[in-house]
This record gives structure tokens, sequence and C-alpha cells, in this order.
């Protein structure tokens, strides 16, 4: 067993603008009454039972019936009776029972709620695809419902001969044109940035929360910039400009637009975008991190040199251990983590589990993903389900039969450049330990033998 | 252009227990007011500045500024000012501007809400993934939010030797069991029922609207009656029962089950099942009817011949031409649909226009989907947009430049099996014109002069 950097989950020495131990106590406690706990639930429902009784639910639920053959279970309500209506609500939510499934803001980690982030219950999830509801949110000041009616995208270039037709455009005419829908993942480039300082924040939402992934559609950015007359000789670069009072501005590498890949999308997983997502428009640049993918987008102009905007120079760059920003490290290297079991949960007895995670890469699609439950031993493929899509999530599987010790679970991910996620030690090699952006080092849970999961990072 | 049988998306003769006149004008003046009449609901706000100023969305949005420069606009107010917080709501939801998209029942077709069925708004929809909040309901006694920690799931044998070790799990348990993640369509069998009876339903939501995608995760029943020592040879059927009052019980074939295609299925769309679609379990039975995919799942039962269910015999059967009763026709056919533009819609100005519609075969994937605006005179071939999947949507789109003048829109999909979907001459040719169930013809949308889109059947 490699050497551990001490029972990190636990965290006793919780930076006072992160998680205080009484956070991390909720956490826990969130944790354990999750999903995964239907059984110990079920016993806390027994001893509780005069108050339980009260419940239109658990009455209905199967009960001996009185004075009868035990034996002889009464049907539950659900089995006689008539149930809800449709449309109980035109649009609807998820159960009763799973409202512990939500988005969690990290209490302190941020000085405001509207310069803020909330992470995506990863934990709680299943395949690629993150219910709307649950995406992580991520504002600079905070988020706005506007009004797709008087929303208006306008395309200009830093000067007269860059863009020869400078437009503005509706929604409405955004949405008549040539559409495409791909599915991508988007990570904040700060997603696990309390791990470079050490900081294990115990649960893998507050770990690797800043990630979703959806359905984008939209209009390829190339088309509305080819309407507009771009000359791409000189203009190489555009900057989105968001509409919210951040002024979000951020540079894009015409490459990537050539590509076709870079969206003027106002679809997510179906539907129109969300608020807090964007609503009506953001930019999607697959691969690249989260702040790139402007939103409440009303600007694009297109330029020859990149931009140095606000977001480029003082946040989103690289601290390297001589003392240097690295700028303009945009794309997201290829990353992993096991979701299940992962910290804050408990394994309460030995046997069969499925080991559960996502792997993603930005620069294009996973080619294998392999899982060690001895902290990097011996290591085993995981099944990828499929379509493993380019710049998107991928969800892995893998069997294990846990006896009771304690184990370290690990993933690593290869994309298909052949890349492999790297180890701390590797990524602290090259990048020192000051960073807050770009952390992509293999994560480790440790298995306890009480079947308590931590965060813990091996040295 | 060929005959038209009449100007359908009128329906002065709509059949009492369908749609009413005054449903149908509702129809009407929400797909007016929808989100592809921006610039239509643009005017109204401004001839209602008055009661409009009253809102703070409204206010803030950009107006010249009073007695300055009028090119100068006041920004609006959230360009100015300091958003909402992040997880104002644990779970989000839409755009206070998107309460026009929900699922829908369609009033009088059905004699209780209880048993009865809502649609999903697909006109209002983008790529594949159904939202889980606008998934398509069809429930048989209502629908339940049943407590995970008390439901089981028992599996058992029509006698002792087809399943040696019947079993009883907890949810808990099935969790536990390798998982596996599909995109996989489902669709009602009677979806586009009406119009076997020539009643052209006013919208895209009613014709089709019993159609929904989503990302399913669960085990293959496969691997749990592995476990139960089911003898496979005898054992050719298993029964799927619900626990919800109906009492649904479906027959399905153990071909499909030994395919391991067929889920004991908890989590959609990456979250649990919602309550209207059977959480905490269902059956997944990709490429069949949504029946088949008994919601509430409770037991499981192995045997050697068809169950001949109530559902079997008395509903979803298809009354052919010669009088009797075709059964066990589960598999739904390759079909497809326009989308956009589609009955309700309004084109408001001649131009270009992104036709856009979805495709599939629960035979496989859609190998072409080819366009028509011309009643089927002239196909063009349609993009396809990826990933192509099994058993799941696929979701085409085609450029158009609308003339002004009349024009018949239409789809037609083939699937990898080179099964082409058919004209209704085509289908009616075999099944004649009595049946409820599996429709799978051509739709035709009428464009009409006045950009107004409605449904027409051609002879």
């Amino acid at each position: 067993m490699p050497e551990i950097n001490g029972p990190r989950g636990r965290i006793v020495k919780a930076p006072e603008n992160f998680l205080t131990p009484d956070g991390i106590k909720t956490v826990f406690r969130e944790g354990k009454s999750g999903r995964r706990d239907f059984i110990r639930q079920a016993f806390v429902a027994a001893t509780a039972a005069g108050a339980a009784a009260g419940s239109a639910l658990a009455a209905g639920n199967p009960v001996p019936s009185e004075g009868g053959d035990p034996n002889i279970l009464n049907l539950p309500t659900h089995s006689t009776g008539l149930g809800q209506p449709v449309v109980t609500d035109g649009y609807g939510k998820p159960s009763q029972y799973e409202t512990n499934v939500q988005r969690r803001q990290s209490p302190g980690l941020t000085q405001t709620t509207q310069a803020s982030v909330s992470f995506a219950p990863l934990q709680s999830l299943f395949g690629i695809v993150t219910p709307s509801g649950l995406h992580f949110e991520r504002h600079h000041q905070g988020w706005w419902d506007i009004d797709p009616s008087k929303h208006r995208l306008m395309i200009n270039g830093s000067d007269a001969q860059i863009v020869k037709k400078p437009m503005v455009f509706t929604m409405d005419e955004i949405m008549r044109l040539p559409a495409v829908s791909r599915f991508h993942f988007i990570e904040c480039g700060a997603n696990t940035g309390m791990e470079w300082g050490n900081v294990a924040v115990p649960t893998c939402q507050y770990s690797h929360g800043m990630l979703s992934c959806s359905e984008f559609t939209g209009v390829p950015l190339k088309a509305v910039l080819d309407m507009c007359g771009v000359d791409y000789r000189r203009g190489r670069f555009v900057l989105g400009e968001g509409a919210d009072g951040s002024s979000m501005t951020r540079t894009i590498p015409m490459e990537l637009v050539e590509s076709g890949e870079v969206l003027l999308a106002y679809g997510q997983n179906g539907e129109m975008l969300r608020p807090e997502n964007g609503y009506p428009l953001r930019l999607v640049v697959p691969g690249v991190q989260g702040v790139s993918w402007v939103k409440y987008l009303r600007r694009i102009e297109v330029g020859d040199k990149p931009y140095a905007a606000k977001d480029e120079v003082m946040h989103y760059v690289d601290l390297m251990p001589n003392g240097l920003h690295r700028q303009y490290t945009s794309t997201q290297e290829c990353k992993s983590v096991v979701t299940t079991p992962s910290g804050g949960q408990v394994l309460l007895d030995k046997g069969f589990y499925n080991i559960s995670g996502l792997a993603w890469s930005g620069r294009g699609k996973i080619r294998r993903v392999d899982v060690s439950v001895d902290g990097g031993r011996n290591w085993r493929s995981a099944r990828l389900e499929t379509p493993v899509l380019d710049k998107c999530l991928t969800r892995f599987n893998l069997d294990w039969v846990w006896d009771g010790k304690a184990a370290l679970i690990q993933s690593r991910a290869t994309d298909d450049t052949a890349y492999v996620q790297p180890t701390y030690r590797q990524l602290r090699q090259v990048r020192g330990s000051r960073s807050i952006y770009h952390n992509n080092a293999i994560q480790t849970w440790l298995v306890q033998e009480s079947g308590e999961v931590k965060n813990v990072q091996l040295s």
C-alpha cells in the first residue's frame, strides 16, 4: 500500500475560505443519507414508525395484516388505488425521495453568492447526460433570465476590413439558420482546483463537480461569420462578449471556429438553455474550459491578435514553478474520476460493487480507462459505455468485489492522442503546486474498513 | 401539387372524444406564441408598453436615453446590475419565457385523467434528448411516487423448474449490480393513432408527441435471470408486472432479453427515473412499444409461452382489413416526422428556414432521411446529426428557402434493414384504416401562403 498523506477526507485543517468542519459534517451526513443507503434508511424508518405512520406513502406500503396470517401482506395503496393524473405539472420534477440530489455551493469558497460556483452532484448521476436542473453553475456577476425577444447578437471587426459587413441578429434570425446538435462536456478551468493545495474536499461533488455534459444545439459560428464577410487571413481571433454585468470577454483562436466546432448555442438537452447557463444564447467551445463558453452572448468581435482580456490576464492562468504565469492554456486535458464509490459515500457491507466513473478529454475521444483498487499498483481496463464521443464525457464501469479491507480506488484515462492522465507526482513535476487551474491528476478515494470513503492524495 | 384531402388543420368536424374547437383554437394560439415567434411577440410587447413597464426585466432592456442622442442606448439592467446568486434553486428550472413549452393532455381524448396521456412538445425540442420534465406520460391508473427503500423486485418462474432460485431484490441490491447506460427512444404503440381515422390533429405535439428519447441506465435483465438459475430452453418468455393499480403485465420474448438489450432501468438522463416514468424501476425494451416498458416494475415471471395478458388481448392489437386482430406486433417500425415547420407554427416571412425533424426505427439505426417540400414528388437527403444510434432518435436537418407559396413538407426515413417508411396509401393497402396502433406513415404538413402550417393527409 503506498504511503497515504494523512486521512484527508476528515480535513481537520479546512482553510477558512472553504468548508467549515460543520460544513463537512453536513456533507457527510448528506452523503450517508443518499440513494446508496436505502437499507439504512429503511431501518431508520422502522425505528421511527410512529412518525412515519402519518405519511400516506409510508402507510401505503406493505405491512402484515393485523390478526391474520403474517405471511399475507396487505397490498400497498399504490397497487390498489387511483394514482395522480397526467400533467400534474406541465414540466415535471424529480421524486420527493431524490431531493438530496441537488447542486450545492461550497460554503465560504467565494466571497459572494453571485460571483460564485455551484457544483453538480456527480456522485448521484448516471450515464453521461447531466440533467439541466443539476448542471453546475459558475457566474461572475450572477445570472439573469433575459427576454429572448429583446436579446441581440452583434458581429463586428476590430477594424472595417476584417469584417466587411457587420450585422446584428435577433434570436429569431439565429434560430432560422442551419442548426447542428452535438454532445459535449463543459468543465470549469478551476475544477479540482482545491486539490493543488492538498485541500482534499470531502466529496466528488466538491472535488470534480464543475463538470457537466449536455447535447447542445446551435449554429456553427463559422456560418455566421461567413455571412458577415470575415477576412480569415487577418481575422485569426474572435472575442466573445457576454451581456451580464461581468462583461465576460474571452479570446478564441479562429482555427477552432474554422473547424466548425464552435457553436452559437441556444439548445441544451432538448430544450432552450437554462438561465443559469446563458439563456438565450451562449458560445459552445468544445474541449475548451468553461469560461470561454461565454454566456448571454451579445457580441463577437473578429481581430488579428489575442485580446488579453481581464479573464485571460488576471484569472485562468497557470502559476508555474518558476514564478511565471502561463497564459491561454484553454484546452482541458484528459482526465477521469470514479464517482462511485467516492468521498462521503459508505459501503454498507462486503461483496460486489459496480465501480463507475467519468472520463473526458479536450483533445478528442477517450480511448481507454484503467482502474486500480490498490493505489496504482495494479490496473484493470474498465468497460466504456457507448457512444464514445469527441470532447464528451464517457461513462466507464468495472466489476469489483470488496473484501472489507482498506482500498485505494483510482481511475486513469487515456485519450485518442495517446495522452495518459498523470499522477499528482507527474503533474507537480511540471506544474508545481501553486496553481488554481487545469488540474487533471489521478484522483484517489480511500475505502476504509468501516466502509466510509475518503478523499486522499498519494504522495 | 397532389390532391389534398381537405384543409385538415382546421378540423371543423373534431370527434367528441378528441379536441373541441375551443381546444384547437387554444393550441393554435399557443403555437403562435411559441419561441419561433419572437418578432411578433416583440411587437405585442411594444404595443402593450404600459403594462410591460411594470416588469423589471422589461424596464431593464435597451431603450433610447431620454433627451440625449437617440443612438446612445442605456445599458439594460442585466448588463450593469448584480444578478441572481448560485443555487437559487438546488434543482433548476427553465426560463420564465419558456413556460409555453410543456407537455399537454388532449382534452377529451381519454375519459379520465389517470388512465390518460400527456404529449411531449416535439415542435419545441432540439436534438434527440427529451428533457425528463417534458417526457410524454401514459398511465393506465395514474402515477405514484413509490418509496424506493420499500420497493422490491421479485423474479419467479411459472413453475419451479423454469427458475431454480427465485429471488427478491431491494433497489439497493439492484443498484450494486453491473450497470450499462444507453440512449433509446420510447414510443407509445398508439402514437399517431388518430390519423388512422383521418383525424388530423393540429400540432406535432398531438400527432407524434407520445415519443421521447433518453439515456437509460440499469442492469441487463439477463444478468439477474442468470443469478436466479433460469432454464433458457424452456423459459422462452418473460412477463413484466408493474406495482401500480393497473396491474400492467406484458410478455417479452426471451430472445430480446438474451440479446442483453432489455434493462432493469433506474436511471434516466443522468438522474433517477421520474415518478411519471416508473420511479424507481422500469423495464427498458429497446425498439418495442412503450407499454412493454413496464413501470414501477415489481415482478418478472419466466414462462414457456406468451401470457396473453389483458393489454395483449384487448389493447395494443391491430385490427386488420379482414376483421381479425393481429397480436404481439410490438416492434415500432421505421418512422419520422418533421418537427419544424409543423402544424400550428407560422412562418413569418419568405426566405431561409432550417427544416428539422426526428427519425427512428425499432429495428436498428436510421440509414437516411429524405425530405420533400412538394408532397413527395421530389426528395432531398437530409443531414443526420451524430451520433446515429441503435433504436434511438436521430435528428435530421435540411436547408430550405421558402418562396412564399403553398408547400407540402414530408420526411421519409429508411433504416439499416433497408425498410422504407410507407405513405398512407401503402400503409392502408396492408393495414386498412380501422387500426389504433402502429401507424408509421409519412406525415404531411401544409405550409399555406399565409405562413400558417397545417396537418393534412394526402390521398
